[in-house]
């Protein structure tokens, strides 16, 4: 078998959403081997930062939290799509085409994958598409953009999806992974309560 | 198969080492509904909080550090060795009863796992039992306290597993985990160039 990683890797430089210099995490020394005989780092950073899944709470006031994950629906069966030829936006004529079935999770390969620095212009999922996927009763959604929509008025695509129960992931890292399918393993770092928790994720393919 | 998830969950209510306050983790509001139109919320916890992985940096002055990272070694046959019955720490007599062979990866369930309270005097991996792992020429260990060992001066068994590269990893939960052997996938959350990195951790047992 072979093991793909797509999560991030979390730094100061890292491409965060927008630029904007308050998400960018910071990592400070906590303790030093001078005064305390050991070195540990302390870091702090949004929770949308790098590769992360979404809760309502991002989008609703009172939506639900990190406090309902479920991890059997994050360890299972995916199918990888690519739509690296699109240049601004994935539409519902852009979806039709993919073999994308009841309760399939899918992972939407773009050309935000080629680069690791932040795209003011990057592909999102517009609300039509958005739309097609909530109809298909799809179970989950990750994608290579740190948003799964952008300047959308109302957060539609986010809207959509979280009223159907759809898990959002976003920050994946696909530029090395063939269109196919495979097993995905996500596995969120726990934190009681929030709007979003850190993943790191493998998929798994079978050689 | 059956899926065991033995990573802790953090919170600003969680057991933090020694339960100093400068460790507690702490959750800020970082965009709201009304300024942002989403919520986002921002975590700033040192490295060493919950369920992590430590690397030499943490105990050596130039030490290797997070970027050498190589997520073939977290993804493996683990053996779980039940030794709840100890009271104060874990000693090569306690060991050498054990099936411990070259190259295992082997995960201590102790008292440890039965609260989730600091405990000042959590069971811990002495010097002795230290030079045992390494002279067996395993690949790592997994403890259920937030410290692999406590109060002993110059951290000899760090020093003694990190020198073997043995890989550590602390702050496992394993209180319902039955002695035996199991395929682990501990993903961290990477982090360029720091001293340890938070973990998520299942344990796969084939039924």
């Amino acid at each position: 078998m072979k093991v793909h990683d797509i999560s991030m890797t979390i730094s100061e430089e890292m491409q965060v959403y927008k630029n904007k210099i308050e998400k960018k995490p910071t990592i400070e020394v906590a303790s030093t081997f001078e005064k305390d005989g050991v070195y540990e780092s302390k870091l702090s950073f949004n929770l949308h930062t790098g590769t992360h899944m979404d809760f309502p709470l991002h989008i609703f006031k009172d939506g639900k939290t990190s406090d309902t994950l479920d991890l059997s629906r994050l360890i299972r069966k995916v199918k990888v799509f690519d739509l690296s030829d699109l240049d601004m936006e994935i539409d519902e004529k852009d979806l039709v085409k993919l073999d994308i079935q009841p309760d399939d999770f899918v992972l939407l390969k773009t050309k935000n994958s080629q680069t690791d620095i932040f795209d003011f212009h990057f592909v999102f999922i517009n609300e039509k598409a958005a739309q097609y996927l909530s109809s298909k009763g799809i179970a989950g959604v990750g994608v290579d953009a740190l948003g799964v929509e952008r300047d959308q008025k109302g957060h539609p695509t986010h809207h959509l999806l979280m009223n159907h129960d759809i898990i959002i992931i976003e920050g994946l890292r696909l530029k090395d992974i063939p269109e196919g399918e495979y097993l995905m393993i996500a596995l969120p770092i726990k934190i009681k309560h929030v709007d979003a928790l850190p993943l790191s994720i493998i998929l798994i393919e079978e050689t």
